[in-house]
């Protein structure tokens, strides 16, 4: 997914992206391409889990309606809950504010052989806290400034991720970008279609007034923290089917590159198997 | 404690460093000078707690019969375990190894009014693990090379206290400093005194061994993660009562440093109070 790519070396930019792409691939094209892409993905979660040499993050980042949450169902649901695990972040409680920001993501990151999806992340603390400046009313040392804030903890998910690049542990950093106009449609459709009422809240309403600021927090948090190590993928989202078949893309891809395998038994201990295949045949043989 | 402080600004070396060193005080004049800091640390962090701005970590590291647990007993056990809690970090677990090696360490991480005492640390990486080239027989990426890993984790482990700076969050880092020749006559009366057994294994004697080792891993770790905002403080450790004062006057000179107050009230809070006081007055003169 290389257009959709961005590891330092190009900046993103709103006005060059467009949120109605569907590479040209009509809807049953999208949803074909999906559905070959997810058994492979299944083989290779499971070589990555018995390989376990390496932990994997899939991180989710969207505006309110970009079908975040159908899509991680869409294509992560035919991973086993073996080995796969979804940590949603929601607004921190108290014991989490009373920590630094990174505590409760660092407790969440897999061990290795496990996949964690993030719904929603640490990037929460540089797109709603940045958006709403949450952090000026945070306790904080007195040698903190307000107006470093932000770029402090752009340089502090920069370290962290590539800590956790050093440490096996690959982070893949997806962001759903759906327009304004999608958005209000989707919204419109929570409404009239009464099994998606829960799903609307006045909320969403009076963020809205602030989607170009969240649209101007992304923009930022995405050029501040796209590495080679570490990139992020922004994904077109007006179109769901095609969303779903890139993220299933990206994701394949990922798993393609760490390319794991089974591991090899030595001589040793193929010779024990085969000593035990004969006890446990003449066990069945008497 | 400025002659013992290490900010990157000089170079720890053992031959400069005497292990010796009284500052010319008598046993008698240490214990009388830790002993009048301690009600003053008692008061400080009676403050820190209540301010709630800050998190403290009190990080120990030292080579076997430094001192480490009586230090922090005799300095320590001033404070209430409301607010304070010691953190061992002894050899990881299994669920430990399985992840990135400061998961368990953030994990401890004290929430703001809290302070943590972290007898051993996330520098065992840099230190046995070192030594015993542990880490050889950690599964890993393919791209992680075994020959540059103590020193990407300096480098993680620089980047990861300066995010805890970053978040209200200091680190002080103590090593006691101990002679072979004085860990020696520890070990000695391990053996000799009854009570005392259960403190030496033959792994201590094994241990001893690798002492040039450990020493240079001291060294270089020290020296590679002694920083302004996240300081070394090398403490002569071969006469206990003088390295027990010096501990107690580096946590007090931290927290007259961080300088914690009581929270003041607003006016209309004290308004409250004046309130509340006349209704419990009065339910006591019925």
């Amino acid at each position: 997914m290389k257009g959709y790519t961005y590891d330092g070396s190009k900046e993103f930019s709103y006005l060059k992206f467009d949120t109605t792409d569907t590479g040209g691939l009509k809807k049953e094209e999208a949803i074909e391409l999906m559905n070959k892409n997810l058994p492979e993905i299944d083989v290779l979660q499971k070589k990555f889990y018995a390989e376990k040499k390496m932990g994997l993050i899939f991180l989710f980042q969207a505006m309110d309606a970009a079908g975040k949450d159908g899509t991680i169902q869409a294509v992560l649901s035919c991973l086993s809950p073996h080995g796969v695990r979804e940590c949603a972040f929601k607004a921190p409680n108290s014991t989490e504010l009373s920590h630094d920001f990174l505590w409760r993501i660092h407790h969440c990151v897999p061990e290795r052989g496990q996949i964690a999806i993030f719904n929603r992340s640490h990037y929460e603390d540089v797109l709603i806290s940045k958006v709403h400046k949450l952090y000026k009313n945070q306790p904080k040392a007195s040698y903190i400034k307000d107006s470093e804030i932000i770029d402090t903890r752009y340089e502090d998910i920069r370290n962290f991720e590539k800590y956790l690049y050093n440490n096996s542990i690959r982070v893949v950093k997806i962001f759903l970008n759906v327009s304004k106009k999608e958005q209000t449609k989707r919204f419109l459709a929570r409404i009239d279609q009464k099994e998606k009422n829960w799903k609307f809240s006045s909320a969403d309403m009076s963020e809205r007034e602030f989607f170009e600021e969240y649209q101007k927090a992304f923009k930022d948090a995405i050029n501040n923290t796209a590495t080679k190590y570490c990139p992020w993928y922004v994904v077109p989202a007006d179109h769901k089917l095609y969303m779903r078949y890139v993220v299933s893309q990206i994701i394949l891809d990922t798993l393609r590159d760490i390319d794991p395998e089974y591991p090899e038994i030595d001589d040793e201990t193929a010779k024990q198997l085969k000593g035990y295949k004969k006890i446990l045949k003449e066990e069945l043989e008497k």
